[in-house]
């Protein structure tokens, strides 16, 4: 199965199915448990710290065998351009054979990367950029609609129209994320012509995940309607649980957070009310806490059961 | 083909494929040519007018003798309960086989219409609207994707994730609508649980729409990004053409047109600049103006050969 998969043969995971490499949850207990379920966990480095990326890779590396990847949030990195070289230069010294690249240009990276052998899937959620990146030599792309969680500008489109509208520009294989939870919306991504799908969200909302259970519950909770953007000033918006803090920074009653403090407000101490957790429109199709395993299987189940559904009818 | 599809065996119609009843553009000309090619043409009665419903359904009669719909928008019609009542009197003694409702509670028609024996399906943007509606009897739902065009709500979500939610909770038919041009997109909607797909902006860049050239030269040469959703408060956005007018209107420094001004200025006119003409984020994948019957076969053979890329992962 799957034969012929180019995001396979690029990371030489069991499947396409890749975890979101979210702030602070995408570490060693969440990226190994998708690793060793057969998907392509991602390690984050948004931290800029090289021994928060040593540690972690570490723990990876003694929980599975099995491949997994690095992200490179560039705009994140590159702010402190020491760190960023040692933590390059210590990844690139462990012989990692797949990185991503996000929140940036890829081509700050891309040639050193390249040079040493490293596969780079770029992350970005418009047209231009998935051009732009493939002019920077990238070797994939995870395209991400405006469905999704987290940091969003405005002119974005979503997933539908994007993935299309990526697929007849690039020759490149496309890793789709945003409103996928499990084999139907994996199906319909490989329909619009992706290769992969990334989800962020569903793992969010995995046992393994380190988010307290609060956050989890609250995805678990949400109803299809249950996200909202709250914007950022002058160019950026989120997308997170509709709570009643989300509610009253969108109509102008409450000052946003300061970037971060939903780390150990929501994160760690489970305050839900007063925070909004990053979730995708996704959120309303996920209706339990599953272990890691569980989820990919289940996707996988039900991917090659809508892909006999859609083969039955030519009958 | 499309055998056991509960779509075909309601419309009638050759294939699962609708054109949006869109105001002053499903009229005759255009919901003939759909019918002609196998498709579902809706002819639109927004101006709650007996008049121009009998002049045009006497036109398509004339032209094909294909099954087409017509399209209920109950919050129009109910605002003038003599020309709603007339009009559904006539379309009944008609013998019309096939209604959508669209705009506000289909509970206001279905029994008089199911009474009659006529298949009823019901056009809505969330997962609410469409549980009311099965309550209430409908047959099918079109179910429409923030992405799409015109008038929208503030809390809509989008295809990808609206059609799972929806298709989790219902077992009537799912008619997609949002995101879709041909045929690969509707073998996503399929894999998402649609039975059938929706099209409106395809069809407005028909050679048979009767809209300015303008207007459809406008939608050929969008960019994925060529649309942007303008305001109107309190409840209301609508999503159309990226123009001047809509960038002025965006950012507050102009005026919204007063309701059904584009009509003549853009449609009529074809002036481009000063309006923004309805249009969803699959303006962006509208590459030229074809004829309805090609743009029907192109989905079509479309979407078998998606269908065909998918069941070959089998092997």
């Amino acid at each position: 199965m799957f034969e012929g998969n180019r995001v396979i043969a690029h990371t030489r995971s069991r499947y396409p199915i890749f975890q979101s490499p979210m702030t602070w949850i995408a570490r060693a207990p969440l990226v190994s448990a998708v690793a060793a379920a057969g998907g392509m966990g991602l390690l984050e480095s948004s931290a800029r710290d090289l021994s928060m990326t040593t540690r972690e890779f570490a723990a990876i590396r003694k929980a599975t065998n099995q491949p997994f990847g690095v992200n490179l949030p560039v705009r994140y990195l590159q702010s402190d351009p020491k760190e960023e070289r040692a933590i390059i230069d210590w990844l690139l010294e462990q012989g990692v054979h797949f990185m991503t690249t996000s929140a940036g240009d890829p081509g700050r990276y891309v040639r050193v990367l390249k040079d040493a052998g490293v596969i780079v899937y770029h992350a970005t959620a418009n047209l231009r950029g998935a051009l732009k990146a493939v002019d920077a030599g990238v070797d994939g792309l995870i395209v991400e609609g405006a469905e999704s969680a987290g940091m969003r500008n405005p002119d974005e489109i979503h997933s539908f129209a994007l993935l299309q509208a990526v697929r007849e520009k690039v020759d490149v294989p496309i890793v789709a994320a945003g409103g996928i939870v499990d084999g139907r919306g994996m199906a319909a991504a490989f329909a619009l012509g992706a290769e992969g799908v990334t989800m962020g969200t569903r793992f969010v909302a995995s046992v393994e995940s380190p988010v307290h259970i609060n956050y989890k519950n609250a995805i678990v909770d949400a109803t299809i309607t249950g996200t909202i953007l709250t914007d950022n000033p002058p160019r950026a918006r989120a997308r997170g649980l509709r709570t009643p803090y989300a509610l009253a920074v969108a109509e102008g009653s409450r000052e946003r957070l300061p970037p971060g403090a939903q780390l150990e407000m929501l994160y760690v101490n489970g305050d839900v009310e007063n925070t909004s957790g990053s979730a995708g429109e996704s959120a309303g199709l996920i209706h339990e806490i599953k272990p890691v395993r569980q989820i990919i299987d289940d996707t996988i189940t039900g991917f090659w059961r809508e892909i006999d559904r859609l083969a039955a009818l030519r009958r």
